[in-house]
């Protein structure tokens, strides 16, 4: 072998590495498995037609939001009141409009991210009002919080975009809050973000400041920002949510749309019946983006789950919404658009082994259902209302090894190890030969955070469980965290566009 | 509605309910979703090639044992001493004998198994040399830890088979146990179960038990008992492992064949160099099996694994086994042999976060890739080495779910809730509707360990993680443990024939 040819096998081991679990990210996964398709189309197309039974039939209601309301007269629906009630067919015809797929760019154009297709986006946890550590216990979230899991997901190779909400923090008014988070997002990150949607103007003025880093017509021609709109389950839209959609699609950026089903409280106890609601609730949000500005960007969403028998609280990772949400993914594939599925959910309240358990089945129905984005990644515990430091780490975690997972199997010659049979022959180990030499540094994932030391090496480095080793870790993340490099006239616009809005308004507290 | 009606609907919903995660066991579950087929028919054509390479070229050693070698001489493969080359498609053929499916009695007809087809067995983990719990941490196993566990499976709805060597009864000696095991199996027990493997006497001793219970006839007419054998990877096959395979298919009893591939140490470090080796390796033990008794049920297995970069040591519930378990069972399908695949696994060294997060992993991937029969379905933790209690008893709740999970969704209009979107209409909730009500027991699986309380009346009942749960319920399924009725003559016939079989031996001990 000559130098020539050392060289470049080891580039090609070092860009192979940087794909395969190791320290260096990739901007977003293209996965090379197939999506894990459960229900004959014969099937799918009964539940299609029940949701377009539920839209021609029950209706849906949007609230206080009279464009809306003209949008769906205009578009040849039947509007009572504010009861709207489709035809079957007419959303899928509007709906062709919207895009496949679509880039949102980040700012940093090498982590800009593919929306779509074969594409898998992770970003942390959503809306959280509490956080918890270890050390502190549960507590309500604060800016600093906040702030903090924007610089543990920027730190990680694991991530593709920093998320939106990740806590509410509480310590800043109702107001201003996006303003605060936005600006952490823009600032301690260059991967993409979301913004508010929890009001029309704020809407607007997250738009605004992607304006400020993009450039308006930038902005006008090319997704920057997300915003997470969710139904008022079952089958009402509220003005808030319609008028903050409308924001980001005329501003030409791409509203997720996501119902919100507990099964047997806001939609039917069987998944069928759920399925078909969420089909339908997101085929009327997703139209609606169209009729606001063809063409815009939109992602279809879904958030299925479940209840306990004994005490008829919600319950998550169970293994209902995972089949669901296989179905739901097939659906958004017959309708072409983008997809958000489920995440990594749990009613536990401790970064335990119950929360692993519910997070991982649930995080793999997102893996397996073909979702384009996943919101949720990382971080929840508490049935969703507390972002965790360390369940965040764990899920990092489990966010690394999905890249090999979705990466699947290469078959060659050379994966095949043809030449190391007939160099190791039976009975003999493979440790030394060449082919493990030349493949062992990215044939496997290597996880940040498993134990995987004999069990006296283990007790004797203090027999810390993952939970501890996680309180570690992110600890240590963030004391050694670079920001991001930007350019100091940006920062400056950011923080006067900011400050100038803070003080035009009062506190707003609730 | 008359009482007729009533009553017929009550019998439905109970029946649907032993079948829904519900605690009244199903026997098997018949699995309502698809494989996850992750590689092309052109992909495994390919894999298959380089198999029968590996069995051409570079051949297997079959050490220890002149009948395997005669057996192989006479079905024409090349034999060079203990080194055996097999021309391609000749292995295929010989494993066309081999039965797709067979039921495996047992000694409670209601609880007899169909191994094959769409069916699915969970047994417990096996081979463990200690035990753990939180009370007690880490220590050799002993019969009473090994009674302990047949008590727990045999206590849970959530398995169908009694598993084999759960732990190692490390106080019995190693020339006895098999008996002292076998007798627990069929005493506290009345599902399927394992016998011994480590010597040809030891297998028979487990085959005559059976004999006592079943009687002799139905025994050589019938599988009532499976033998786990592993190869010696890679390439060699051990005489005590054949001479005890061959003991199980002559008394037409089967076979379990497993490699055991720690990719980078008994196999290629790559994914598709190890699942071709492991094929191999598969083929030609399931096909010995029908050489000694053609016809006789096998089933056909792996083990794959992978391996830490940092450390070196071996790895488990990693993706790469993960996704390679999958294509093995594509590759078993093509031969259409029944398939035990995975299980559940981990390297941690406590039931904590890293725990279930590797061992959901590996257990779905066993679900997914079509597995007849998941040997470790619960209980290890420490890489294989230890069985622990309260890992057991998480595992067995995440057994429970995997129900419904293979249930997937039922789609007609009762399940599509038709009546119910027509009584409750949007904005309303749907917990008292008629449709939830007619549902609600039998629509969602039922956690018996996961919390989902709010987090304040968690808190106020002392916030204990999913471990210290689990410890609680073990402790309190062993009080009320109730063996399963037996007859004294034969619960007689079985301790005379153990008490006769120590007395005419010494004991060893290693």
């Amino acid at each position: 072998m000559d130098e020539g040819q050392k060289r470049s096998g080891r580039a090609a081991r070092q860009a192979e590495r940087s794909g395969k679990g190791a320290r260096v990210g990739r901007p977003y996964i293209v996965r090379n498995i197939p999506t894990y398709d459960v229900l004959s189309e014969e099937n799918l197309i009964r539940i299609e037609a029940a949701a377009d039974r539920i839209l021609a039939e029950t209706g849906m209601e949007f609230r206080d939001d009279p464009v809306v309301l003209e949008h769906w007269r205009r578009a040849g629906a039947q509007v009572s009141g504010t009861l709207v009630r489709f035809e079957p067919g007419m959303l899928r015809e509007v709906l062709a409009d919207a895009p496949a797929e679509f880039v949102q760019h980040a700012r940093n154009p090498a982590r800009s991210v593919l929306i779509g297709g074969k594409s898998v986006v992770f970003a942390p946890a959503y809306g959280s009002p509490f956080v918890m550590d270890l050390d502190r216990g549960r507590r309500f979230g604060t800016l600093e919080d906040f702030r903090n899991f924007v610089m543990l997901a920027q730190g990680s190779p694991n991530f593709h975009h920093s998320g939106g909400t990740i806590c509410e923090p509480t310590d800043v008014p109702v107001n201003k809050r996006h303003l605060d988070m936005v600006l952490a997002h823009l600032e301690l990150s260059d991967r993409p973000f979301m913004g508010s949607v929890t009001a029309e103007e704020r809407a607007e003025d997250s738009i605004d400041m992607a304006r400020i880093v993009f450039g308006r017509d930038f902005v006008d021609a090319n997704c920057v920002i997300l915003g997470n709109v969710n139904v008022n389950s079952p089958l009402v839209w509220d003005g808030t949510m319609t008028r903050s959609l409308r924001a980001y699609a005329r501003a030409n950026q791409a509203a997720v749309v996501v119902p919100f089903i507990l099964g047997g409280a806001m939609g039917p106890v069987t998944s069928a019946g759920a399925i078909a609601q969420s089909l339908a609730e997101t085929m009327a949000g997703c139209a609606l983006t169209q009729l606001e500005r063809k063409g815009a960007p939109v992602i279809f969403g879904n958030f299925l789950s479940s209840m306990s028998l004994r005490s008829g609280s919600p319950t998550f990772g169970t293994p209902e919404p995972a089949i669901g949400s296989m179905v739901i993914g097939q659906l958004a594939r017959r309708l072409n658009l983008p997809l958000r599925c489920s995440g990594n959910f749990t009613t536990s309240k401790l970064p335990d082994a119950q929360a692993m358990m519910e997070g991982t089945m649930s995080m793999l129905a997102a893996i397996h259902c073909g979702a384009n984005f996943i919101l949720h990644s990382a971080g929840f515990l508490d049935g969703l209302l507390s972002m965790s430091y360390e369940k965040f780490m764990l899920d990092a975690d489990l966010c690394g090894s999905l890249h090999s997972y979705l990466d699947g199997i290469k078959i060659d010659d050379d994966q095949l190890a043809v030449s190391a049979f007939a160099e190791v022959g039976p009975g003999n180990h493979f440790f030394g030969c060449s082919h493990t030499m030349q493949h062992y540094e990215t044939a496997f994932w290597d996880s940040e955070l498993s134990d995987n030391e004999p069990f006296e090496k283990w007790e004797a480095a203090g027999s810390a469980d993952a939970a501890t080793r996680a309180n570690r870790l992110w600890k240590k993340r963030l004391a050694e965290f670079e920001p991001p490099p930007m350019e100091a006239g940006m920062r400056e616009a950011l923080h006067g566009y900011v400050a100038e809005k803070k003080a035009a308004a009062g506190d707003m507290w609730y």
